[in-house]
């Protein structure tokens, strides 16, 4: 398998496991996150977006997942606790092992709806 | 190259190139696409679906594309002239050279926005 997918694969296992700050050991400190509502700099940043979302996770399953020596891309369902369709894709660059940048993309629709009727 | 990613890179250059009737000669008739606001069957409703964000075009960039023999996944920047940051994933099935199946990933909240400020 390649090297960055690995490393990609642990992280996904770690967070849809339930284990959040054991998905973040994947994460290199000074990772870059390019998501919806723009660009987060700092594990402390991805750490703030990402960790609601793990945390309200109710079920996962790995569509696809594809990488090479520096770049994985995966497709992901995913139901939570707000949103129960709430699919995502990330692409992944990975350098010795540590995810230093992400694009992840989402629909921010049913979360926005969801706050709305479900305050 | 896979034979799956061959043929989606051949329906993605097309409508990103402008011609999106030529990308949908490489769409099955009784395509399912599975989208953000639903499930869609047939060749029409995708059309109808994919026509629009496809004419509004204004540039694209793919970053990451992925294959193997009947399963590709793609990744990709788009700026149309609703939303400027319009980036989507898309996970096809391919069968005889044809997309039978497409999982497709965006972020509906700059559009819903964008139908809200610019009328």
């Amino acid at each position: 398998m390649s090297i960055a997918l690995e490393t990609t694969l642990a992280y996904f296992r770690a967070w849809t496991g339930g284990d959040f700050e054991a998905a973040l050991g994947h994460i290199a400190p000074d990772v870059v996150c390019d998501g919806p509502a723009g660009t987060l700099t700092g594990i402390d940043a991805f750490r703030g977006f990402m960790g609601p979302f793990a945390g309200s996770l109710v079920s996962s399953r790995l569509l696809a997942a594809y990488g090479d020596d520096h770049t994985a891309l995966i497709m992901y369902d995913a139901a939570t606790t707000l949103v129960e369709q709430a699919p995502g894709a990330e692409l992944h660059t990975v350098t010795d092992g540590m995810i230093t940048a992400i694009k992840i993309i989402f629909d921010r629709q049913p979360f926005v709806e969801a706050r709305r009727t479900k305050p």
